[in-house]
């Protein structure tokens, strides 16, 4: 009972993938795809993790795809366990992180009659693939395995192109569905790929780069934007651009700009507080932007630039269209990195004011002296304020959507210190997040999730990968109880309905959950014990319980913001 | 700060729904579907539920809607929350259950253009929606409020219409989202819907059911073999033409012809186990098979007639190709309850030999008595079988898949009360099974559930529905830790990878998590204990965890289809 003859199309398959840099499998449970998952079992060098909910192992791939920026497969059996994988697949797509999505389906004659388990599978991420592919029975005739090798070193190569993305193979398998582990060769003995793929990147020429740079030269009001960056490459060639230019970079959070150990003095961390006053947008004009990299958090950056429209490039890898202001706008498609190369070459450099540019630097500082010397109430923003303090050298910061991302945006500074932060900011969803952040720890470093507690609510079966695998994630949940967010927005306004519909007090358990799971569990009652926690090494899973107050928490912010904005020093402004 | 002068379109779209009969809505928190369910909160007819977990959400839906036959309405905001829909969506369609999909959505100045939470909502669901429309904004022009009002009825009424499935509205909203409640006459003062549909279903004439009968009426091995029902009027025909025609009838435990307080004298519970050695099933022939409902979750069943190839009959609503085997067949279209009274209009009836007929109704008593003299230990098959004598009247029972449902289609007997068995049988998903049968007791009825605990741990969110409105739901968890289905397949004969990838011990912490919700918990230790759970009444969350072995559980299922296998009276055999 056995497919031995089938063998050798899903182990040379599997071979492949591994021959293209495959190194990491997420596999649910299930019958149907078991010639995959005992085949990448049996796989000497791919680490396989298995996880019963395919919506949270979706995610753990995406944190380990988006961390290592090289493609983790997917592998479920047949029917509604691939839907489950649909919220990654959107947020992979369009936060371009590489995912390999192998469903296993019934094959052609069971479908669409009545057999269990048995979905139409084709195509049914839609537009959310970069390719997609219904592979043919498994067959070992060599014309087959050599097609097999093909599609896997394809997808892979498609995934992991520009824009990186998520593909999905579908499998049809007939029974018997073991396969015979002890046939001989089972990887067919390549030390290379079967197919190669040498791929080049989109790129302008140094023409086109100089008259990118005769656009901004003649302005003295210039700035470069920066919302998340695919690498540490494109972010130091960032900071070599702004110490040339002598040119204010804005940094959001995700950009991961604010904390290296490189020179970041042309870093501005704190403009969503600067700007977060309309009187400021108002008197503060601006002549030109440079963007690199996704849209920025901060939502007063754009109320501001849409309200001065100044000359307004985008920068982006080779599609895409990541420009909601609708602002005139020149688009320059270019791998980021190969631009930033491109315009340093130019042997002139715009020719900034002096009081520009000191209006950010100087008020940079003066907002983070201001955050910095942050009262000892424990609070959501205090919380976020610490963590900045005492995160480790070499550690990732992950965070949830929703309040978490935007406290995380206004509140972690500067410093010297090798942190990245990580989210899930292609959709923004509240959903995956612990799973995603959880993929991260996979890679080998620690992580700490900020997150709120709807959030962790909405993704609290990721956590049985975290205590199955015992991995390096230290969680702290900001529990107010419900959806913060909405006390900042027009809804809060309207009483009768809001507590139902956006305050949604679910009274969670967090304690329990955690204790459940036998997790390391504090809830510290200070700010002070917050930091003691915080300085605290961890090497396994632990959940920090913060449990703050939401209309507290909207006071703090609104006092904070006000506070900033007084103590702004006004030169510069036009 | 609201948007005054679009309320009607959507206040008017709301109350159209109402007119048809929409009673539930089903909402989970966001900023952008705030136009939709802060209306829906207005209504004082419409009862809102709120859920934060998208997926769980749709399920419990998908369980109002199954128990109800009517439509259940969604709402979610914009971004990845409609995709954790999907799971809920492919069962709704398979298993033709009506939902309303009303998705907020980004309009369209602001889509696919970095705008945070914003996705690609046009037919994000394929072909697994009946029905999409992108609505136009909204306006309170009369036109468009007629518009808005025409579009609900007819989604509520493709919905509702056979076969019954989900539709989809998505919804562009535009700033400010806060609909002006206060307005004057809401709900715009009607009694009766705008668009009335009046909806015929598709039935044979006469002259074509004779021919059925026809086709059947010359031989004397006959069956009628019923799979889930649509409503119980189907139910109750079925009892009658078996009584008329003096025909056993093999019913799936989904057929709910079990357990009714009609006369079930012909009704075959136990086929599964009579059927369950190869050695019967080659030894007995059969002429014909007429199927209604769905397929039956029997495996020997379908091996039977695939080898047989007896003439067959498959009667379905008006389209669907629920007949897997590939036999030569008959696909009848109709609506199942017209044909049955054609059939019972019929002048003459078949004429079954009494060996056959015999054979079933001799050898259903002696599974049933085997089966029920059953020893005291506590294991899967005998906590089913106590549940068979133990739950009460007008209860419903809802059904894990995976192992619970083959467990109840073996050991679930008949008897004369009147109880229903539901499950997600549309694709057999172990996803969202807790959140289903709270929907079903979310209508007022005590719902029993029997989940495994990979299924209880994938769904453990929706649990919250259940502490949120404390509904009348007792989980009985099998507890085997791990896919104890896989043990009864092929791949528990590889025993390297088995326990990785198939046993999958997830060490599921079912107290603790229980406990975290507050909910009454029990486990059983033997079989008295047990019995004594389930003759206690509940109108609150409560949950059961019965702990059992894989091991043992395989052994002792073989061990009693071995006994029946032996007791079975052979007369009436070829």
């Amino acid at each position: 009972m056995n497919m031995g003859e089938n063998t050798y199309y899903v182990s040379y398959f599997i071979d492949e993938l591994f021959q293209n840099g495959l190194e990491n499998v997420v596999i649910s449970p299930g019958s149907r795809s078991t010639p995959l998952a005992m085949t990448f079992s049996e796989h000497p060098s791919i680490k396989e993790w298995i996880h019963f909910d395919e919506r949270s192992a979706a995610f753990f791939a995406l944190g380990m795809a988006k961390r290592t920026g090289k493609p983790v497969a997917l592998v479920c059996t047949s029917g509604t366990a691939a839907a489950n994988y649909y919220p990654a697949i959107i947020e992979a797509y369009y936060s371009r992180v590489p995912l390999l999505i192998l469903t296993a389906d019934r094959p052609h004659e069971l479908r669409d009659n009545g057999a269990p388990q048995a979905i139409d599978q084709i195509k049914m991420f839609g537009d959310y693939v970069k390719y997609f592919h219904e592979m043919a029975l498994p067959e070992n005739a060599p014309s087959m395995t050599r097609y097999s090798r093909r599609q896997a070193s394809r997808a892979y190569a498609i995934a992991n192109h520009q824009n990186k993305g998520p593909v999905q193979l579908n499998f049809p398998f007939r029974d018997p569905l073991v396969p015979d582990l002890s046939l001989p060769n089972l990887w067919g003995e390549r030390s290379s790929t079967y197919v190669n793929h040498i791929t080049g990147c989109e790129q302008v020429n140094l023409q086109q780069a100089e008259e990118i740079f005769d656009m901004v030269k003649g302005y003295n009001r210039g700035l470069i934007v920066c919302g998340e960056l695919q690498s540490h490459e494109e972010r130091d060639l960032v900071l070599k651009l702004a110490e040339k230019w002598d040119i204010p970079v804005l940094a959001d959070v995700l950009s991961n700009l604010r904390k290296t150990i490189h020179s970041n003095q042309y870093i501005i961390s704190t403009y969503d507080a600067i700007l977060k006053q309309q009187g400021i947008r108002d008197s503060l004009d601006v002549d030109f932007v440079i963007r690199l990299g996704s849209m920025p958090v901060s939502k007063p950056y754009m109320q501001w630039i849409t309200a001065k429209q100044p000359m307004h490039i985008v920068v982006d890898e080779n599609q895409g269209y990541r420009e909601p202001t609708s602002i005139e706008s020149t688009m320059v498609y270019s791998q980021p990195g190969v631009l930033i190369k491109q315009l340093l070459e130019c042997k002139s450099m715009p020719n900034l004011s002096r009081d520009w540019v000191d209006f950010w630097l100087t008020n940079d500082q003066v907002a983070q002296e201001l955050l910095k010397h942050h009262e000892e109430k424990l609070t959501e923003g205090t919380a976020v304020l610490t963590l900045s303090e005492e995160i480790k050298q070499e550690q990732v910061v992950f965070v949830g959507n929703s309040m978490p991302i935007r406290d995380m945006d206004t509140f972690f500074l500067t410093s010297n210190q090798e942190v990245d932060v990580m989210a899930n900011r292609g959709v923004n969803g509240i959903d995956g997040v612990i799973s995603s952040a959880i993929g991260v720890a996979a890679t080998g470093t620690p992580v700490t999730l900020v997150i709120g507690d709807v959030s962790f609510l909405h993704d609290y079966t990721g956590l049985f990968i975290a205590r199955q695998y015992d991995l390096p994630i230290r969680v702290i949940v900001l529990n107010n109880n419900g959806g913060g967010i909405f006390s900042f927005l027009p809804q809060y306004q309207e009483k009768k309905h809001f507590e139902t519909l956006f305050g949604t007090p679910f009274n969670p358990p967090i304690k329990a959950l955690v204790d459940s799971l036998d997790f390391e569990y504090n809830q510290p009652q200070t700010l002070s014990e917050l930091r003691e926690l915080l300085r605290g090494d961890f090497n396994k899973p632990e959940v920090i319980e913060v449990v703050t107050n939401r209309d507290e928490n909207l006071q703090w912010h609104r006092s904070k913001w006000q506070q900033v904005y007084e103590s702004l020093n006004r030169e510069g402004l036009s």
